[in-house]
């Protein structure tokens, strides 16, 4: 007898389309066939896709801020988000601050989480504070405990690391096998040119996507990845905005790198001129993330990229702050200068639908490269396949069952996020994930969220296959 | 009851890979799961690899040739060749003799083929004579009846094209939907150089390798990727031998140009030293094919173009004859010029031990990128997914069994083919296909023929989605 | 005691800049200095620069035309029109006519060209008809006799030479070491093309540009480019019309091969939309050149070519038909399609012209690169330098004086010419040759062409000391 | 009548080549002639090449050291070994010690430079510490002064800028019209590597080479062409080692950036290999300068780029130490660690024969691109010109004329500079400057200096007609 039978469903794999039930015992899914035994519960697919459910591989959730802001997410509303659009394992950050130890601060991250997560949750750490004591002892006992991967940033003043520090962290990664991410922004360009456009008054919001320029991104990209070619490392650059950083990852790949690129929502669906709000108001906050959305130039290179491999994972960059609120992104400061405002937009409930509506529904990308790019590739290439990312017998039964023909639009109400709003609202889409099942559990259903926040767990990671093969 | 069930084998599939057992009726993959029921046939697959059939979709079996020479195979040798090398479908070609209908040709070979397959079978066209009546009535009414792919020649005396007929070819391609497989060397310059070196006394097989330039093959491909580009279709261009074509598939799909390219194993295993034979002498013949293996630059080139999806397909190629017969290699002439040695080698067979050991073996390649390669992306290439390709309900229960660990070495007799030898002779190999499985049935195992020349069937084909999505 | 002295110029040579005299004796210059000695013509060059006379490398006159058309130029009025153009050589071509014999075709223009030259001029030939005895014989005794460049064409039904035709060609220019110019238009593609836009209707001059394709053009570019690749030979990729074939030709470079390029002021001051006339009506034809204009994306290439040294020259390609007149472009049929329209436009006049203004007045290419591009380099690559192409003691007078200022209009009156309009017409000009000095002859000046044409001599010329140094 | 007739030359320019008399009055060039009248001093040049002067671009000279080093070279010996190598001009370097100002820097240098130059020297300055009272105040005045380049650097513990500090720069340089000279290797990157093989053991000289490496070049090199991107300025890269820097200056030239380029002999004539010494020992440190010799891969691309016009300047980089002296290469330390050797190799006498033999000699570069990297383009890019880099009327009398044909050896002997060895010896040369000729005074000639420390003079310099045309 099974716990759960999905009848019907046109299955999708990273590689294949077919039709049959899936049979759902203990969590996991141990039988697929063209008709599956009887089932305690019973789920009538026809017509629906049963897509692995999503993986997010970059989400930021209760981060501390600096300066009175707070982060609209916490564990219990941003995992309660990304149930709702379709996903079942999010990889938020535990963020070392200086000073810290990396174990306290996942210790910290560990005792935020517990109990209030709606989906499945494994960490990345942020390296702030890479001493001979972090480096040498920390990580590698960190690493063995599963924490297999790590986030770096070239840029913003309290989490910078130097291009000596960058060295470092890079040959710790080559030598224990762990996957280094890289925020690749040139620091002192970024403040070169937001000097100079304060200077000129250039200080609405918009001029945020003119301070972060993309030569800063290429620039960074490309010394990110010669640190890696120096000390024999692979690496992920993250949230890769247009043309220019794309080229310098393909060149890097051509030569045979093993550069992993990820790009995320705002980069198709958005431009810098939504950051001009309105004649250039404040509310072109609402977009201000970094990097920028770019141009339609850079969007197509995008999609060209989505396609033909240059990127590797497709995640959010999850990174919600209030809007209307003194604590989020109309924080002191904020209305008087680009420069305050806090960086990041909300994206874990709206990354599945933005791409699937604009990649599948419209032709650009197939169904099973759509399954790559959100749940196979990033359960790969972060050490979680074959327990997740993939329907296959013996995984995990995380599945999202999407209506591909329903026709709707991406409001605030849909995210289920605690963000005061989403950058997406009013986008027409095709298609949409009506069903998100974690282990067999159906935790979100029909625009609701339907389970608790004791339904995830937390999932400690092997290292990289696709990063360290054999 | 099923008829066979596969019990816990790694299933390996283009994106996959997980053990299960695998429950067959009727010839269909009904059920796969972690244990399926009874079955009239049992198969304890434990340790072994359960990988789709091998799809080998470039196969010359029984092609009528000029000047006395005989191919080496028929269908029943051929596809017997394949069933041992872990294939279970093969495509050959239908080639079209001067002033013959196209449907005279397909029936002709039709007539060939009829009860002689141990696998299944489906043709390609050669059009080798694009007149009107060909290309406005035939070929549309042909591409109705599921012969949906053909391929043109840039070379060879009776089968070139000029460019004139390229472009009609291409300009019905993409009217009817067709997908046109490109043979691209530049026959004028293979012809001065062939007169150059035979004025220079240089007529050992060898200097067939440079007869037939890279410079040629290059041109050629960018040349039908112009014709591709002016009229829109897609191609595939077929046995890519190295860096230099390999630059202009690249920069053409960079352009967001639909242009396919497939490789062959001698591509990877032999180069162009292998063609000297001992001393020059006439057993560099035995390698003698067009284009012909390369250098050491271009096997590295070849992998990272495997790796990196500048490959979609790895198909063989193969094109026997028979070395000491005065009908194959040492035809007439042969002796005194390398322009008259029958140009083609056997590799049906071989295809996948080559690949398998070269690529998974070694770490090159992952086995989810060998089934692409060699079985699922041929399938969605060419019409024939999902029905054939992978392991998934209800596809066809096409399935090798492989052992990833066994080491030998490939020989002639493993080869079973009508060919008098394998230019791979000696070469150990890691990994080999102990069973070949087509629609239930086993049709070799542990290295004998099973089946009987009646158990292959003729596969009509839809129009390829990978050429003409949705 | 001098022929003629001028006071005073700014000299410019491909190199420098600076203000001197010149002193003249027997149409050479035998003296350059702060002041040189006492002259029986004196030129107070005041405010002038004083340039080398302009060397056109690429001019039509004369050449025999089927179908009951006549090139507007003959080589009086021809020359008429370089030297009021500031032109003191031009290099036309002599064409060999099917079954003719390459010496009658010399022997036929030189007496068509006979005592009837305003300027300088020796003879490209044209190999149409590449035989044994052509090329074994005739071309070797030629290229001795200062015949040592010639020009082929991948295009046109009664000038194409086939690849096996050019791979002779090439082979013969390698082992004779003449300089061959490629005409590298793809012949079948405007061919394919033109039949597809009559059979839409699609038959104004306008749709001439759609039919000869920048593909067709890349294509044959990079066709030519392989053969030369692959017999070793330079050649003269002539009149580039943009991005696409410029890139084939900056790759080869790169990669070292001797690939000199050619542009024209077509390309820099037209664009395909100048062929649409007042609503796509008649008047597009006077713009109709192969091949022909494209647009302002490859005009900003062709720049950066200028300035980078992608190209070595810079010539007219001056081939006039009148305009109303049956005999030109209005001939038989052109007013039914666009396939009927004579190729070609007149520009021997206005080539410096445009270039200065465009090119040096806008701040675009220095003074010294217009005269490398227009008089020094064109010299060097076909054999007439020392003795043209700079101003430098021993070298023949040569020298177009020149008012950088002026602000004026080209015009037809000021061309010249034997053809009934120029495709400049109205466009404002900074900078004009005020004085054409030949061998110490004024033979223009103030907008009229004070020379005869008996002034004009035959030059034979050396091996392209660019193509084959040492 | 004229102080000085050098009669019967061949002249070469950078695009010129021809036979005549050069007449000279008062240091300058006032004829050049067939026959120029009578003179004072005759000298008979038939058969000697009488090209500019070599303009060195980039000496240092009588720098001070850290650590007891002394450089091996002041004003003295260095004009002085420049002079017997065919130079009439230095351009050294007045560096900036941390805490004094530019002014005082300046002064500091003219003060050790009075009475002791052999030829004409100008200052670039080096930049060490960029306070806004230096970049708002001190360097706009030295600019309208006619210090109009400028030096930085990415490495050295004692000369780096950090990026903020480089985009401050760059960005007065662009609003300065300053030329900027970049140092281009990654600081951080370099000491990584450092402390690895240190780690390892490997402290002989040859893993300076290692240390040093393409990578962190290369990076440097896309970092500050970025940094030139976003503020607008024009950049010169310094001493280029390799085909990986050089890809990204081909890179950014063919994007329309202005980065301007310079190699050295060492790139040329030297590989890692030659570090090795003799079974690795402190022979080695001979060769150690940064960047460090590559190997003949790089050596081939830097022909290709100096052909090309990927380089604009053929620079020596002289910065010579002693090699038997512990205040040379042989300071403490330097036999424990390579980092401890000083950084710099002597070649402002060896630079002309080296290019002049391998490159006009061997047929790689033409004697007219010898003259345009060696003297008329560094007189152009750094506001020499046309006072100095060319000969033409008006110009200086910096003439060097050349014996091409002869064959001899470099030697130690023939350098007539400070330091106790040349890198070169033993090379075998063609072709020898015989006689270097400073405003009409010869200097040097058959091999002994000829001048005194009282002959050269200080040049004040333009803005750069390159970098800031118009």
């Amino acid at each position: 007898m099974l716990d759960l039978a999905i009848r019907n469903a046109q299955i999708v794999t990273a590689a294949d389309r077919y039709v049959a039930d899936i049979g759902i015992r203990d969590g996991r899914i141990v039988e697929i066939a063209e008709k599956v035994g009887a089932a305690a519960e019973e789920i009538d697919a026809t017509g629906l896709w049963a897509m692995p459910g999503g993986i997010d591989a970059h989400v930021h959730l209760a981060q501390p801020q600096g300066g009175g802001v707070v982060m609209a997410d916490d564990f219990e509303t941003g995992t309660r988000s990304a149930a709702a659009g379709g996903n079942t394992t999010v990889l938020p950050f535990a963020l070392q601050q200086k000073g810290q130890t990396l174990r306290e601060a996942v210790q910290a991250y560990h005792a935020s989480a517990e109990g209030k997560c709606h989906v499945d949750v494994s960490f990345h750490l942020i390296i702030t504070d890479p001493t001979p004591q972090v480096l040498g002892q920390e990580l590698p006992a960190l690493i063995k405990d599963g924490y297999t991967s790590f986030k770096v940033f070239m840029t913003y003043d309290d989490l910078i690391l130097n291009d000596a520090e960058l060295l470092e962290v890079f040959d710790t990664a080559h030598r224990e096998q762990a996957l280094v991410m890289v925020h690749a922004e040139g620091h002192d360009a970024i403040k070169f040119m937001t000097r100079k456009l304060e200077e000129a008054g250039k200080t609405a919001p918009y001029y945020h996507a003119i301070s972060h320029s993309a030569v800063a991104e290429r620039e960074a990209t490309h010394r990110a990845i010669s640190h890696a070619e120096l000390t024999d490392v692979p690496i992920v650059i993250v949230h890769v905005s247009g043309r220019e950083p794309m080229e310098q990852i393909q060149w890097a790949k051509r030569r045979g790198r093993k550069v992993f690129a990820e790009t995320c929502p705002q980069y198709i669906a958005l431009t810098r001129d939504d950051l001009k709000g309105l004649n250039m108001d404040f509310s072109g906050a609402k977009y201000v993330c970094s990097p920028p959305p770019r141009d339609t130039d850079s969007q197509d290179a995008i999609w060209e990229g989505l396609r033909d491999g240059t990127f590797d994972i497709f995640s959010s960059d999850h990174c919600p702050f209030r809007y209307e609120d003194p604590a989020g992104k109309d924080v002191k400061g904020a209305r008087t200068s680009f420069k305050w405002v806090p960086n990041g937009i909300p994206g874990v409930a709206a990354r599945l639908p933005v791409l699937f509506s604009e990649g599948v529904s419209k032709g650009r990308i197939s169904a099973e490269r759509f399954v790559a790019l959100t749940a196979t590739n990033p359960a790969k290439l972060y050490g979680l396949y074959p327990k997740k990312g993939t329907i296959a017998i013996g995984a995990d039964a995380d599945i999202a069952l999407w209506d591909p023909k329903v026709e709707t639009t991406i409001t605030q109400a849909k995210m289920h996020h605690g963000c005061d709003y989403t950058p997406y609202e009013g986008m027409a889409v095709t298609g949409w994930p009506v069903r998100t099942i974690l282990r067999g559990k159906t935790v979100a259903a029909d625009g609701e969220v339907t389970g608790t926040p004791a339904d995830g767990q937390y999932l400690p990671r092997k290292i990289s296959g696709e990063a360290f093969p054999g």
